[in-house]
């Protein structure tokens, strides 16, 4: 498959982290979606923002929109969703992400996605059958050790090596067990919403 | 006048830095608020958001209930805004501010404030003298070198000294001119409102 290589991975690597906003169980409409635009670890350099539809599927469209449209895109590298269903069920297809932006998606879960448990809910939305293929085509799930030697997250990966997807992760890293722009993007889009941003990890 | 008196500012101080978002010129309605909740100059604690009228006078009120209603309360050392108008002329009281948070507030400005062109443009607005009187009441207007020993930001304070002040902001500048909390908060009030941030310094 093809793959962005990385000759080398600095320590200021340009990395969006996405992650969405709450919203209630059964409400309908739009949620927030933010992305963290961040120098490495260290440094917010810019925020961008889109909005999906709660169990819609226009999560990829507006995720490709949001970088490919954005001034940061000449200097970003990687793009960080956090897991790969936004808004409900609205599922990111992170290869399609990839060959649309030309840029390698990292999916990053504290939790082992469990697919059958997975599959048994989207089979209560329409069109089920397409979530459930771009689920599957997030591909092979892995284990990173981010931070600590005793805890992981897991990726799946779009455009990127495996070696090359875990450094990215672990460089970024720098706070928690959750790389740098994800944690930021969670707490800039629950904040917003909610008025007071919730923990994470 | 009362102070709160630092013994020793430790580098992961917490400081919440508030900055408002844009807005279009003849707009009616409320202005995005944020703060956001840094340790020292370094990380992203939390982000906290309310609203505020544009030209009117809730702003002052408005962040002390952001403030105390926040779980972040407990651990805030310092309150920083951005400058002393927000949505316009909404006026900012840092004294009264500093009286219903017990927190020391300093507010920093890119460039030093002219009074006399501010004096000109409040005089348009109703209310006037009572915007006139806050204003004048966040008292002298000092320079800090806050990172380079070229260029200097200025700032005006409520219950803290000046050399406290000074250390504050001078530890919290980590990547620009302008203190981290505040930098990170003009960032996600532009990029909320916008769907991309604006730069800054």
């Amino acid at each position: 498959m093809e793959q962005v290589k990385f000759w080398d991975i600095k320590s200021e690597i340009r990395v969006v982290g996405v992650d969405d906003g709450p919203f209630e169980p059964r409400m309908k409409g739009d949620v927030l979606l933010v992305g963290a635009v961040f120098r490495g670890g260290h440094w917010l350099d810019g925020v961008l923002r889109t909005y999906v539809t709660i169990d819609g599927s226009d999560a990829t469209q507006r995720i490709i929109e949001m970088i490919n449209e954005s001034k940061h895109k000449g200097q970003l590298r990687v793009i960080m969703v956090d897991g790969i269903t936004f808004a409900g069920f609205n599922v990111v297809d992170i290869q399609e992400i990839f060959k649309q932006t030309s840029l390698p998606v990292i999916a990053v879960s504290r939790k082992r996605p469990r697919m059958t448990q997975v599959k048994k809910a989207l089979k209560n939305l329409p069109d089920w059958q397409r979530r459930w293929k771009m689920l599957r085509s997030a591909g092979k799930i892995y284990k990173v050790k981010s931070r600590s030697c005793v805890k992981s997250v897991y990726m799946q990966i779009a455009g990127i090596g495996r070696p090359d997807a875990e450094q990215v992760v672990k460089l970024t890293s720098t706070r928690s067990l959750i790389p740098e722009p994800l944690r930021v993007a969670h707490l800039i889009a629950t904040g917003i919403v909610r008025g007071e941003s919730a923990g994470t990890v």
